[in-house]
């Protein structure tokens, strides 16, 4: 294993000072490994937090600021934040609005996310709402999940959460926004080679060279399955049309079409991939109203890629396209 | 070799035709592989061309935008533009103040772009000056180059003249702020793995897995040395003090401090990678004034990453900070 580390056992918590270093407009707590906006908590907003896992960057911490999440909590390398960092992270943004959490559906997320819930409420009686992301299509349980896995989805529900908090929404209105978002999101993910987690040391998985795995998670649990290494065009169908049969992306607003690097694909194919996605889209009468190509949700090194879907409405559309100022996605400031 | 494309003749074509649909804020010349903002030639304002070969995403056709460059001409993988192909952007972009080439020092690269500056002057009589950037302290001479090489600098320069060149200044002015970035910077690199051009199939070059290559270009051309695998801390000792050995970077109004990745090392060590640096800094006397962490200048997938600093004055700060919207660099708008 060649990797830019020291430790293995320090990975995260290293690269939390960076970002502090690198991002002033943050405030980090490195003891409780938790990713603030400066400015929070911002008083009469609702809150987002979200978390997970590290190992998926930019998501969760580099989706801190304004226009999107007041803070992240970072668990170790494709691990559960535990619950006192989730209540520390949940005290901390709550402006007295309540505080929104956006949980990706894992089993051990899910429940440290509910349990941090519960403590905070009983212990200084913030609102705290959940909203669970599970587009997934490609298996209906998995490893580490019970129904569909939360993946890119997750990141459009963390910008349009955001700006709908931004706007003034109250708690049960934010929510709402960002279930709607979930409710309209299918996505789809391929490997092309395995990751290495530090702790591990070796490859999550063996994938022979001539080998692709078609519906992979975001920490190399297996997927659908595994195919011969295919042309662009035949994996661009093999993780679209699954997503299409699932849901009718047709009419309303058009769609955010989403191709995202797993974080070993250079963008030259990232693009060269959303131009097969597209046209598979065009073929299929469905409209595509905003686009995002890039790596956002990850799995450390591991090359592949997903497609995310999101069904948008003129509401959606309206508070995709408000302004966001974090270290991973920004415009209109 | 497994990658997401099609035929690898059509890697870079196909990769345009996506990057086409995915931004409708660029207009793209298919036929000749250039890279427009969708509103050029904007008149009276000088325009800025860069390119070279492709693999180095987002550099440059990701950096085609309002307060960076005008046009961005796509060789195929690692390999120069031609000069047809460069005069026809430089003919395309001019609206009237002349046109600023900013070219990486690479053999290719700066004997196509001065042809097309040549052929561009006679045929229309726009007035062409040209930047080198060289700003690679590894080595001296390299397979591609006499004198140094270009490398992370180039994304500073075209930022920072892209400023300039909003501004208003002439094209004398936008040229000397150009050189002035590239004199004032100083990059090294290094790589944990190779990379593979698509046309090519296998590994540009073979490094084992206890090794790691000191000073690498950005088309694994070899660097200083080969050295056993080492800590972060160290290899970021390896590639910051090159650099402080070869300019004073104490003083003035500080340093951008950019930490890149090569296109397959995880954001979560390219942070990693910038605690190291910055505490390197702290310790020399280098005052940091803004940073910029992520793969903004790559080699396809090799995982690695580079180190460039850039000495800051108060004009070349504000430059830095005036606002951006390109695909690869966005704020303030």
């Amino acid at each position: 294993m060649k990797k830019l580390i020291n430790d293995p056992a320090d990975v995260v918590s290293e690269a939390l000072l960076g970002m502090a270093a690198a991002h002033p407009e943050l405030r980090i707590d490195h003891e409780n490994k938790i990713v603030y906006r400066a400015d929070a908590p911002v008083q009469g907003k609702v809150a987002l937090v979200s978390g997970g896992g590290s190992g998926h960057e930019p998501l969760h911490g580099g989706f801190v600021g304004p226009g999107m999440l007041d803070a992240a909590c970072a668990g170790e390398v494709f691990t559960s934040p535990v619950p006192d960092q989730v209540m520390a992270a949940t005290r901390g943004v709550d402006g007295g609005a309540g505080v929104l959490h956006i949980v990706k559906n894992y089993t051990g997320d899910v429940m440290n996310f509910e349990m941090a819930a519960e403590l905070a409420a009983a212990e200084t009686g913030v609102e705290v709402e959940a909203v669970i992301t599970d587009d997934d299509v490609a298996v209906q349980d998995s490893l580490y999940t019970a129904g569909r896995r939360g993946v890119g989805i997750t990141v459009a529900v963390e910008k349009i959460a955001g700006a709908a908090a931004d706007e003034g929404r109250d708690l049960a209105g934010v929510a709402e926004v960002a279930r709607r978002v979930n409710a309209n999101g299918r996505s789809m993910g391929m490997a092309l080679t395995s990751c290495i987690v530090p702790a591990a040391g070796h490859p999550t998985f063996d994938l022979p060279d001539d080998q692709i795995e078609i519906g992979i998670g975001i920490h190399g649990e297996p997927g659908r399955r595994r195919v011969p290494a295919a042309p662009a065009r035949e994996v661009a169908e093999m993780l679209v049309e699954p997503i299409l049969a699932d849901l009718d992306f047709t009419g309303g607003d058009g769609v955010l079409a989403f191709v995202n690097g797993m974080g070993g694909t250079p963008l030259l194919e990232l693009y060269l991939m959303y131009n097969e996605v597209a046209a598979i889209l065009a073929k299929s009468g469905v409209t595509v109203a905003r686009s995002l190509v890039g790596p956002y949700i990850t799995s450390l090194e591991m090359a592949g890629c997903s497609v995310t879907l999101l069904k948008l409405d003129d509401e959606l559309l309206r508070l995709w396209d408000a302004p966001v100022r974090t270290p991973g996605m920004r415009w209109g400031v």
